[in-house]
């Protein structure tokens, strides 16, 4: 290709990706001036809440009587700042309209916000201590806690979603959606922020786990990898748009099982103690106390090596 | 382990290392004097290209009127440089001779391909808006255009998808394939880029989806995390290899939903606007407006703890 | 938020993640004050080993014959020093005592035991090349065995089964683990470094794919993604807590393919040169070349638009 | 050291190393809530100034006609964010009150200055290029422009101190001073941005040069290596402390040349075309034309190796 | 050059630079198997004394009355982690035998020492405020004492020198001196760490200074630039060799100024509050209150433009 | 300032800095496509130059009779790569004409040099081992050879002029004159890379050691730190540009040792055995065993605190 010829088709082409109506659906402009979410920022406040929980598994913190205080002490103060600002970005990253009175009034509230999400922290805490003695309990495979705390992708999914349920009550935008796919990514487990999930909740293995938005598990559930609680189809409006907030997604009462691959639909109930056997297709309450398995699968033996 | 014994077992082990005969197989010599490809710089690639696909969210383009055009500009121009230099790679990787005259037709034919694949991008562009258009009309629990934009891993997977099957027509070795995974391990969805797939595609929650190298997707399809799109089994040649370029991927036609963990192989077609329920096995012809799913479950109440 | 009542609620805050009853259960104290296992450096060390295995694609290896053997040597030299390093950590990690005495004798195991995983780094080398051809020629779409090795999950994820396997074998704690848990999290791919697999091993796409720690797999054998190799409930003992080592985990015999997502339970045999078809759920043994298919789903042609 | 003695130790440093009385002179609390200037950002602002003035050399700026305008749009896009941001952080460490009010005054007049500064960048790279060529014509090393853009420790002191000058100029506090510091670190000649040096000006070596803030620099000058134009004693106020502002430091006129080491102080003038030998002190006036060198030194000879 | 050549003198060179002979001199052998102190870690460690000395200033430290002390308290933890292991990597690096007993012993004394060194911390803050606020005064171009902390290369100098002279009264091999060439290749000053300097210390500009091993300097001395404290000849041993220990460089006594560029050679005495002019060449003792300034140099005024 | 108004001036500002006539003289066009040198990989050329001259001190070289070779083969051949390409960046820098004809030859004499070089270390290793020797036994401050090698400036600088003055001699352009401004921003000391320089070279402190390009220094030479070896006036050819290649430095014969801060101009001669004491200017040819100082200063005794 001359020269010529191939600066010519790459300016037409920077003419074309520089035309605002080929952008201006899937562009973001700074709203407020302020910049986007940090990807790496959410990360690092992410990884500090994980050295803040379970302290000398995900940092440097040296634990001794005389240190444990000041360490928390400079974690919870570096988080405070990192998280306002990540709460501002998010903030920001919805908001519509561009005056500075608003920007002033956002990061108000985004510091406010931050120290209540820290409040909630020993609360966070407790609960996840439950998820691993549950975990622990549930995995004869597992050595002992600290291995669960360090390895199991179970534990840093569930970490995470808990993180993210306190930041969508608190109403912050974005952020809870973005710390659960972070964990989505580094495990396959896919739990929606907004879920309601009770306590001693173990996931084993994880990968492929999908937790709908309006999802509610009570206590002492386990689910394996690759269980989906989703919604069936769901209602438009008249535009055409799926209506929003409607109740679409499973309840899991108490002390379930939910072995691997099973797909629940729907706003239906499985009922307290049930277990639920692998690659189901359920879309009907469950009574308490059931035992569902997919009906036996045909049996043939051959002798060709012809396969399926 | 006495020093002396100690330097000796390594130093037989680095031995049996260097021996060619147990790694000829398995080892990589740099063709042409050439580098392998970058995982590093694909990396940087792929994230260029997302930010000038979607302008504002990947980046740190400052978009005001005077300002988009210069960005776009130096991103294409720093795009043509890296890309070029990726492809050469992946044409190293797979070229058999080594000899000065081959390097330098490969290195004008990299940088005409970079420039082909960059005229591409406002098509890809028009494509994947539409995308996220459907994504975000199929998702009730999305709030708006930019959290789809930001946090879905669909869309992350299907705009690799894009990139790497465009990069296929233009005929790069490994380049594409290496891209599709990079999704795969980032979303859990593995696309082949070979596969054709219409347009206003959407994939919810995706992890564990598979879509073969021969599969066709229509329009408006919407497949959800766990589907495969895969082969049964394949011929042999003579000497047992499988046979390449057969055609044994699913034909999915237009407004086909499929939901999650549904395994469908050969070449077979799900007819137009068929409904494919979760956990099915499908390996035959589904005429269009059907609607599949399996058959139900087995169900018993207990009042033991035995479990499964 | 006045200033004053910021600092205050802050404080407390502090105060009660610092209170040992909060944590006591959930920290990390060093012991024998070493470090943890460093998550970067054992990224280091996998890829470091795989330089090794594989020369030529995972680093900087110019392979001529007159550099292999220096290369070689300095590889071996410095994976023996960063292993031996990990491999304290992950004594310490689990050590229960805290004297000086202890840490010399585990310094010194630690770099014999390092030692000696060298040493089976030409076996492990010889059973990869095993599973490379095995997956190349699998699959229809692999171009040559380079993209196998420097693409596939498949590769990647049973790369780093066999080092944690090994490392097992050699009874070092927490880091087979570990390094099983980093292919999981790329790949999708869950392998217990405790299972058995044997020869020419093949893992397609991957994602889901979850191998239990007292699995048993043959040689020949295949399995796609979503494809569980579990335990189903297992006994507790008077506390409550599952009695460890019990055998829960299928036997799979040679020659066998099991299709996406089939859940297989319990210590069952899976007979040589079966053929599971996908999402299927097996608890109970299958004979020799057997060929098992789940039920046919039901199927409806519908006109209207309602969904499932 | 018991254990419990090196606690208490550790503590009590902790305790009077917290003692504000011991550091409220040397320590800076972040006035307005804003950061300290970034030694890091501003590293990078002077490097994309270096980049801007002279294309191609410190960046990656691929220069074709096409291009050129993209790269410098950018940049100084770029340029513009970052410059705001530290100049703001310079205005806050000065600053002594701490109301929002004022940060948003600051926070416009940052932006506003960094405009400003922008504006004089072609003026500052007319001046640079002259400099740039007095330097290649009064070096027979020099082999090229080139090379003098890209080597000589002399042309990067005066682009700091071109671009500090400007900085100060503008009224910026503090970073004009940091910014000519990193020159003064990087290649030992120490200009204060507050001196005032005309065209063609060529710094030699330039280890050790030296000049002061009420400097007076004509065209044309050349100075070697360890130079000072400084200041004598000065008058001090009633309290003791130096009187600011007094003139204390040389004028040098056109067509000066000094040699190495020479130390010229106090508000004197060295006439026009002056020739000042190495290492001779002078405090005087020295008129146009002067050719001043130090008187002859002793010279014996000696047999003995008994030194000096 | 054809390929076989190349190698060939390739590999002949690698046997000449591994032999032995041509390198046993100039090799270091980590001893006891410890590393080399490490300069990236040297680095962070003097930048945490930094930080800890003058809050605020080059760390993240937060300072409000609740923060401060969990900042120092965890500043002074990972200080003392930090610096045992590179006072231990100092002490390995001059001990000549290679037994294990030893390596605990050192082991030991490394954190002792640490320990005493951060008890020193409160009193290099006391006489480094004095520094400061000499400093301050005693230039007219200072706008306030943060400038001078956050800029001025002289109060860098001297900090480092404060801290290498007490690691170097703590008897610290390697370490002080290493400290002391960091600042020298930062800001042109050396000043050997065994030196005695008191308080009220001021260097000003400071490039090229130089104060030698066995200097005294007394309280408000003020040096400028190009100063040299040094030696004579010295006397030799027997083999040649120059004897160690032997008082060699001058004594200040207090409130001397000495300016840029004077040369003060021998255990000669600079009597209290004597000026000494810049560029002259001491070698004999200085009675009290001296003025010293170089002879008048020779002035000739010249027409033609030959130079010098 | 009206946002309108900010957008004109910046964008009439980035026209002006585009505008080819403001930077040609001072812009860099890549020559023949190739990459400008590389800071960040020259200084890890040297880096690696340096570990294989002094093996354990600037890399982590695990010194066994077992794999010293292995490590100094990998080094040798990462050195020829890395040198390789730096060196082709040198010669394109310089290079006129832009045709590929060209760019291969480059490659391959870029190559052949990178050898030749890497031939001569062991000839470089032996020089500065004699060098380490001279600097050791010139200082009765330094403890063990292992302290001249890691910390003193003067071998740094040494060691970048011996590697720049091979490379030069090699014929290669920029990159000699860039790694000795390397040691010249290190430690202040400038050594030109053309200058030639004998055995047992002594450079104690060096901050603003000058050492022009025509110098010849013989064997057993010390210099302390301010010494310039430069350049009177130079004669100008008919455009008034100065002639190359005239000898305008000083020859020091063997065993000289010159004090701080002298300046010694002109093709002079140093004789044998002398002894140039500080702060000199000499300008004129030196007898051997002379002993050069200065006059001696005006002392005057004063009473006021007046300065000088």
């Amino acid at each position: 290709m001359p020269r010529q010829e191939f600066e010519d088709r790459i300016s037409k082409t920077v003419e074309s990706l520089s035309d605002p109506k080929t952008y201006n659906v899937v562009c973001h402009e700074h709203r407020l001036g302020e910049p986007l979410p940090s990807i790496a920022k959410l990360r690092k406040v992410v990884n500090m809440i994980r050295e803040i929980l379970f302290p000398g598994y995900f940092g440097n913190t040296s634990l001794r009587p005389n240190t444990t205080r000041h360490y928390m002490g400079v974690y919870v103060d570096e988080l405070h700042e990192l998280l306002s600002e990540e709460i501002l970005a998010g903030m920001c990253f919805e908001c519509q309209d561009d005056n500075s009175v608003k920007i002033d009034k956002h990061k108000a509230r985004a510091k406010e916000t931050a120290a209540c999400f820290i409040e909630n922290l020993p609360e966070i805490r407790r609960k996840l201590v439950a998820d691993v003695n549950a975990t622990f309990i549930n995995d004869p495979a597992a050595r002992n806690l600290g291995e669960v705390i360090f390895c199991y992708p179970g534990i840093r999914a569930i970490t995470n979603y808990r993180v993210a349920h306190k930041l969508l009550e608190l109403e912050i935008p974005l952020i809870p959606r973005f710390i659960s796919e972070m964990a989505h990514s580094e495990t396959g487990i896919d739990i929606h922020p907004r879920a309601k999930i009770g306590e001693n909740f173990t996931i084993d293995h994880g990968t492929g786990v999908v937790i709908g938005s309006t999802s509610i598990i009570g206590n002492n559930v386990k689910i394996y990898q690759g269980v989906t609680l989703g919604a069936k189809s769901f209602p438009l409006d008249d535009e055409g748009k799926p209506i929003k907030g409607i109740l679409r997604h499973p309840v899991v009462e108490d002390n379930v099982v939910i072995y691997s691959g099973a797909t629940i639909l729907g706003r239906i109930t499985i009922g307290e103690g049930s277990v639920i056997g692998g690659n189901v297709w359920v879309t009907r309450n469950i009574p308490p106390k059931s035992r569902i398995v997919q009906s036996r699968p045909k049996s043939t033996t051959f002798a060709d090596g012809s396969g399926i």
